[in-house]
């Protein structure tokens, strides 16, 4: 059995130093709540709506801002999944890491970049299945716009995920209502695996987004869920043979073909 | 802008000139209500439920049962997609028919055959993309558990569906539930399509519907829908240009790469 956590956060564009110290916060939080994982929101680090700052504020996956982070998770015991603009060279990801502060950090990088917005920002990367091991359960990551495509979370649930985190920047709308409130759950059915969709609450100078983060489970239903406003941290534990039945009778990775 | 009718039918097992005869009612009623397609479940005509008996309800694509369906098609002056069992040579396909009465009839052979039930009725076809025309609309069809595989939705809207009706018998039951209410608007949504599913009510010897029949529209809204319990006839128009505002913010075919 694996605790997750998962922090709804209202970061701070353009101050890495102010969202960082709020997810030290969280990770002490999470470690309180007996959490083995904290995650925490799409591009938390430099804030989604950082806009034309964003390349400034991204940092490479062996630099000081990665260090600080591991830093935390060693000092807090407890794992994290932390969304960054990553450098590579003259290339700016959007990116989420894992570290426990202890073994090697594993970066995936989005994907599916959203609209203009995020296409003028990063490059986009081939999809790429980086699995990682929390308290016994294979995960894997997805940032965003990537889980609106069945075709990314069914490639992960084949290689073995069980749970899949992705670090979110929904912005509110009946789109955006839509996807967290029914898509979200048919991701995790359809390939009876967890999904935590982890999003920001508020507004920046850009964006409103549309909280309503949520920890769903193999079967469909949701075991913790925040509102849209506010911040909000969820703790949901994680046990695959509490869904037994309903992967007995929903058997896609077995017949997908 | 194409009317759709789907009629939720509670069908007798075995019976296939009773199941004949409920269609062509609904055929008529449909018409009456400016219908250009009704849709009735998966096996309407031989019964789901029919079980050792279905290989002899099985006939083959042009026999004497299409023959009869085509002319209730002509009759009525609508489209008629059903669902029958299709004998080819010494095989039996799980299948659905989309004839107007008029031109060449179209048929669908399931590929995604669920549990032992099926599996020891029916061959399993490879996955196949047949597009019809009806009012200007392009569709293509699906049946039952095949819908609960995004990639099948997805190889139809690639194809360039624009409606993808789907006949279904759908069991009561917690898992039922969740298909019909969240995952048939997210695979309208995540191809933005409308989506048709047409589901048995009622109970017979060996199975109990969900009912739960549904017209759901590209934004994932529901157009018509019935309860769990009763037949009824769904209707609704499916005009994509009402749905072009979510087609533009979301932009899944483009993207899916």
């Amino acid at each position: 059995m694996m605790k997750l956590a998962a922090l709804q956060m209202q970061a701070l564009p353009g101050d890495q130093a102010a969202n960082l110290a709020r997810i030290e916060k969280a990770a002490r939080d999470a470690a309180s709540a007996g959490a083995d994982l904290v995650v925490v929101p799409e591009l938390a680090l430099p804030g989604y709506g950082a806009g034309a700052a964003m390349a400034g504020l991204a940092e490479t996956a062996d630099g000081a801002l990665m260090d600080s982070l591991a830093e935390i998770a060693r000092a807090a015991g407890v794992a994290i999944v932390a969304g960054f603009a990553e450098r590579d060279g003259a290339d700016v990801y959007n990116s989420a890491v894992f570290t426990d502060g202890r073994g090697e950090s594993v970066i995936y990088r989005k994907s599916h970049l959203y609209g203009p917005y995020e296409k003028g920002l990063f490059r986009p990367q081939a999809p790429e299945t980086h699995l990682f091991e929390v308290a016994g359960l294979k995960l894997g990551m997805l940032i965003c716009y990537d889980v609106e495509f069945p075709e990314n979370v069914r490639r992960l649930a084949r290689a073995g995920a069980q749970a899949v985190v992705v670090p979110t920047a929904l912005p509110a709308g009946p789109s955006g209502s839509f996807i967290a409130e029914h898509m979200i759950a048919v991701r995790a059915f359809e390939n009876q695996i967890f999904v935590a969709y982890v999003n920001h609450c508020g507004s920046d100078a850009l964006f409103t987004y549309a909280g309503l983060s949520r920890i769903v489970a193999p079967d469909g239903r949701m075991l913790a869920g925040a509102g849209s406003s506010d911040e909000a941290l969820l703790v949901a534990d994680l046990d695959p043979a509490d869904f037994a039945e309903s992967a007995e009778a929903n058997t896609y990775l077995r017949d997908a073909g």
